[in-house]
């Protein structure tokens, strides 16, 4: 058994630990204990996580008392009404203000058990146990936290901090390939926006990662946490360098939302392909080189990850897809707001975009393949 | 024309004014472009409040982009499903980050429109304009906000603070008589929370006050509004001295939960009952003399206000309302809670009061009339 990492999240009175190992579920009654003194938890979890975990889980916190609630999986479950049902099977075990939610699972339960937390009895604690290499290297640092409604995904939500996140590593055997991969993107994202030598390191490790060695695998998720907590911790509510998280994301997001979320294209490929969207769109502004947008390609490729929209599906409709970016949430006054890079490690961001050479970037792309 | 009176509330990077005085309605916009630099406004009111309220709130704003949304009247509103709609009306507006909520009605707008603006895009900036003279000494300071579910009142919702909150002390002039007292009654209870003098000048200028003259409303809302404001700063999220604000309130909420919310009992009447009876209970355990309850019964009979469950109904059930103060979000770890007194404006936290002596309280108060 190797020893776990551990980050701290700096965030004033909200400051809170990220344990990263093997076999943590196992030990999470001592981090527990060490991190509050509730003594009535309710594990969210949903209906693919095996019994197992949950059942660790209850044998590490051995003298509390314990209820389960479970999901379905998926994002569907993120709409408004089963908000309301979750939060009423919550409120049938009789919380108050000393219970604590634990949310077992990938993006969406963190994403819905969060905000549960936020808004029970005005706010109780919870945990993360992220299982997914998306959610550990990705919503475990920066406490945002949303349900979808019609107008579109995440628009009703909150900031609202976990009191500590346990990382298992060997919840990712179990994860389907694609999964991983997923997740993948946003860990070669880190590098891409500050740290050239992280990128240099995954690209010497990608056999090892993708044979899910413990040590490359602790490696890349300690390693992108601290880099988010890092850029949280300087703008927590995304009003300036948080932002630089969002390379590729404006792309991705209306990539998915033209693919209509159907299990086609998923959030991590989106991201891949958004990626190297902005590197060309960066490119095409004079910011970075040629050499860098085919070095950044290559380690995607190699990874597994799709780069273009045509590995998805043949026919996209670039002005659907800018009308969509107009609509994103991270337009400010109606102007279009890009993160870009002047080379590997260096991104920044970069403000009131003009629409026709996003629109040349994106036909490109769809063009290419 | 008078000058507005100004309560700031210390709430660290969230401090935020109280503007109290005649006319404010139609300085609106010099108070709002003072406070925010939002240009699109979405005004939440309900189908009670005078047109000429809305048209004067916008003729103030007059250079920006003003939305309109109306909800019923009365408790209903903060059932889950109709917050489900009042988001969906505001993302109708097509909101973004720089978007202001302003709440124009009584406490159940204040509650409701705090909630969705907390909620909406992670949360946006609000401002409170309350008509009511509860909503104007209570909810306007402390940023409580909520909604109901089926497990009882308020249990849904966030610790959130607009960004300015606008007392214009002309509303009160249409209020019904009933609702001011009901407001007032929260203004008594700052007295005897921690300022004898206070209480001593509401004695002597009552006559004043229930004729609403415009100095004496302003003196009670601004003392009301600086009381809890000083009170709140010290504990935003209610671990400590905050609970002091509840005097009253655990009987209140009982009654009030018996009575079942048709209408026969208003929270200000409730609490009215429950000082009194915080008062007696203090009594019964030896910390206030039998001179001061009927200090503060006489006080609270000469306002017109009811002091006993008895002139609301004629039949309560003791062991009940007993049951229902064990429900009560206040109680922590399962053990009853009180604020008592020693005397007229000296209230403490007392945890573990014993249940027998509560009952005997409650019957006695019951039996009384």
């Amino acid at each position: 058994v190797t020893i776990a990492d551990k980050v701290t999240v700096q965030m004033g009175k909200r400051t809170y630990d990220i344990i990263i190992g093997s076999a943590v579920l196992e030990s999470a009654g001592v981090y527990i204990s060490a991190a509050t003194s509730a003594n009535h938890f309710v594990i969210i979890t949903d209906n693919n996580i095996p019994e197992s975990y949950i059942s660790t889980i209850k044998c590490a916190l051995n003298k509390a008392r314990i209820d389960v609630v479970k999901i379905a999986a998926g994002e569907s479950s993120k709409s408004f009404s089963c908000f309301n049902s979750l939060l009423d099977s919550i409120f049938e075990t009789l919380p108050d203000r000393n219970t604590t939610l634990i949310a077992l699972g990938g993006g969406v339960v963190g994403d819905i058990v969060g905000f549960a937390a936020s808004v029970i009895l005005r706010g109780i604690d919870f945990i993360q146990i992220p299982t997914t290499l998306l959610s550990q290297v990705d919503s475990s640092v920066g406490g945002k936290t949303g349900i979808n409604n019609k107008f579109g995904k995440n628009l009703i939500g909150s900031f609202y901090q976990p009191k500590l996140v346990l990382i298992d590593i060997d919840t990712l055997k179990t994860l389907p390939k694609r999964e991983f991969l997923a997740g993948y993107a946003e860990v070669v994202k880190y590098g891409l926006i500050n740290d050239k030598a992280f990128f240099n390191w995954l690209d010497d490790n990608l056999d090892d990662i993708l044979s899910m060695q413990p040590a490359a695998l602790k490696k890349i998720i300690t390693t992108s946490c601290k880099s988010k907590a890092e850029i949280v911790a300087q703008d927590e509510k995304e009003s300036g360098v948080r932002a630089l998280l969002n390379l590729g994301h404006t792309f991705a997001h209306a990539l998915e939302h033209q693919a209509g979320y159907d299990g086609s294209l998923v959030h991590g490929e989106a991201v891949s392909i958004g990626m190297v969207m902005a590197f060309c769109l960066s490119n095409r502004l004079g910011f970075c080189s040629d050499k860098d947008i085919d070095v950044v390609k290559h380690h995607l490729v190699r990874s597994g990850l799709p780069i273009y929209p045509s590995e998805i599906k043949k026919i996209w409709d670039v002005d659907l897809l800018l009308e969509a970016m107009k609509q994103d949430k991270k337009v400010s006054d109606g102007m279009l707001v890009f993160i870009l890079v002047k080379s590997i490690g260096d991104a920044f961001i970069q403000k009131n975009v003009a629409a026709n050479v996003v629109r040349d970037t994106i036909l490109q792309n769809i063009i290419n393949s």
